[in-house]
């Protein structure tokens, strides 16, 4: 919630306001990841994250989920534009105590994630903190054709996520497999208008893509898949670290993609004109405006 | 000083045993910044920096500086390259409370300085955090030809500092200018063997370039240039935080940079075979052995 009165959306417009960029960047802030013009058939995308010990985990996170987490997160927002990891740079800030007991069960997470998904871990920053903080920023490539933004969904577009969702929080948040896969696989043989990777709960990235899209959206109770982690359909609306993919694509091509991949890809809702808003309809056919709980850091 | 029984080059030596990088990368963990394969003729450089309260600035200094030195600082690893900047994401934990006032003033800071040194801002993170803790990430490029390593110096070099040591902690290093320009004429002018910036303190930086090139050193305290800022030769030695380029050429080129721009680069002594150690000529024409006592977070 924004408790400062200004929400996070509002300080990075803020932000953005100031900000000024050359012809080279075809995407800067407000997406998943920046993306770069570099060669004449590929854009680099950029992207950084930063988890902080009592915010994005607990004392009680080992230093092996740490580095998991780290690196995954950056790897979802590759996923999310359609892209391939490239390269990582780490910043660790730690205490001294028990420093190279934690560097070995940090790097261990993180690299045995990096060796599955061929990222290079090129660098980083070693720094002495209280409380543990790291940053992992990420370069990748995604074929030009092939990018997807948030700004691409029509209305009447099926919205989709890639799986289950709720109740992250309670563990998976630590463990979960960034979707790099199923984004190649989705940009690859489908026409996907608009994606981002649901960090901060689904009616709050939801919004965003709809903000993004000048578009409403309509998302059905019964559609939404719930999590075994998840205790309730709130959970699964607003508690965020899911780390899915929800994206949008035209209702032919959604028949496709149910039709070939229908146990993973679960269509939730409908995209609509901006006016409609953004509505939830409950089990008992009752019509909500969906209200942005996620997490905001402001 | 090592404080856990391990160094803090023990740590990433470490780290980049456990690490594994494909053939695009030309040079990773150990320099500046990583050196990535991208263009025919050119590299892509890539670093990152984190700065964190109480460690790199206390809770006195403004938020404007504190933007300014976060980028200040990535910027200074790009200039040790011989590179120019080209893209920043920046990553920023706050406390809630005036976070809106804190990034009006550390957005001023750092687009001021983007803005010389032409970098594009294109993304960032934000998050809540009882201490500030700030991470630039960069990108960079460079000619190939022009890319100077840590590892290339030669015995009889001639070292050189870009400007006056020490002090930087009483306010400079809050405020410095990155030696991008500088390090632009170096490459572009003279064949220099290797460079790194001071960040640590000229003898804990020495010993790394040694290190890197397999070499020895000698410095005479009557070459060093001594800050305004300094209090003595020991803060110029060890303090750190100076942001001045450290490196080396041939005599030949020496003579030709003392001839044109002696005015500010200054030989502060010679490289010498691994076996002679790291020596310090004193005022008294005493020789000691120079001990890295730079700053060091483990």
């Amino acid at each position: 919630m924004p408790s400062n009165n200004i929400s996070e959306s509002a300080l990075i417009k803020r932000i953005s306001r100031k900000i000024t960029t050359d012809a080279s960047v075809a995407c800067g802030i407000g997406d998943d990841t920046a993306v770069l013009r570099y060669s004449k058939d590929k854009y680099m995308l950029f992207t950084t994250d930063m988890l902080i010990e009592d915010v994005d985990f607990t004392s009680k996170a080992t230093a092996q989920a740490i580095g998991h987490k780290a690196l995954a997160c950056s790897l979802s927002d590759i996923a999310a534009m359609g892209g391939i990891p490239k390269y990582a740079v780490i910043s660790l800030g730690m205490p001294k105590e028990n420093a190279v007991k934690f560097i070995d069960g940090f790097y261990a997470g993180l690299t045995t994630l990096a060796k599955q998904f061929k990222v290079n871990v090129v660098g980083g920053d070693l720094s002495s903190s209280k409380k543990i903080v790291v940053d992992v920023s990420m370069i990748g490539e995604v074929e030009k054709k092939k990018l997807v933004l948030r700004t691409g969904a029509k209305p009447r577009d099926i919205i989709f996520v890639s799986g289950p969702l709720g109740g992250s929080i309670y563990g998976r948040h630590l463990t979960f497999t960034p979707r790099i896969r199923e984004a190649h696989y989705l940009v690859h043989n489908y026409k996907i208008h608009a994606m981002l990777d649901i960090s901060d709960g689904l009616s709050l990235d939801l919004r965003r893509l709809c903000s993004a899209s000048k578009s409403g959206a309509i998302v059905y109770e019964d559609l939404i898949p719930l999590s075994n982690d998840a205790k309730s359909m709130d959970e699964a609306l607003h508690m965020g670290e899911d780390f899915e993919l929800l994206f949008t694509m035209s209702l032919r091509e959604a028949r496709r993609l149910m039709q070939k991949r229908g146990n993973v890809y679960k269509p939730i809702g409908e995209m609509r004109e901006k006016e409609y808003g953004i509505k939830f309809i409950t089990k008992k056919a009752q019509e909500e405006v969906l209200k942005a709980k996620g997490y905001q850091h402001f």
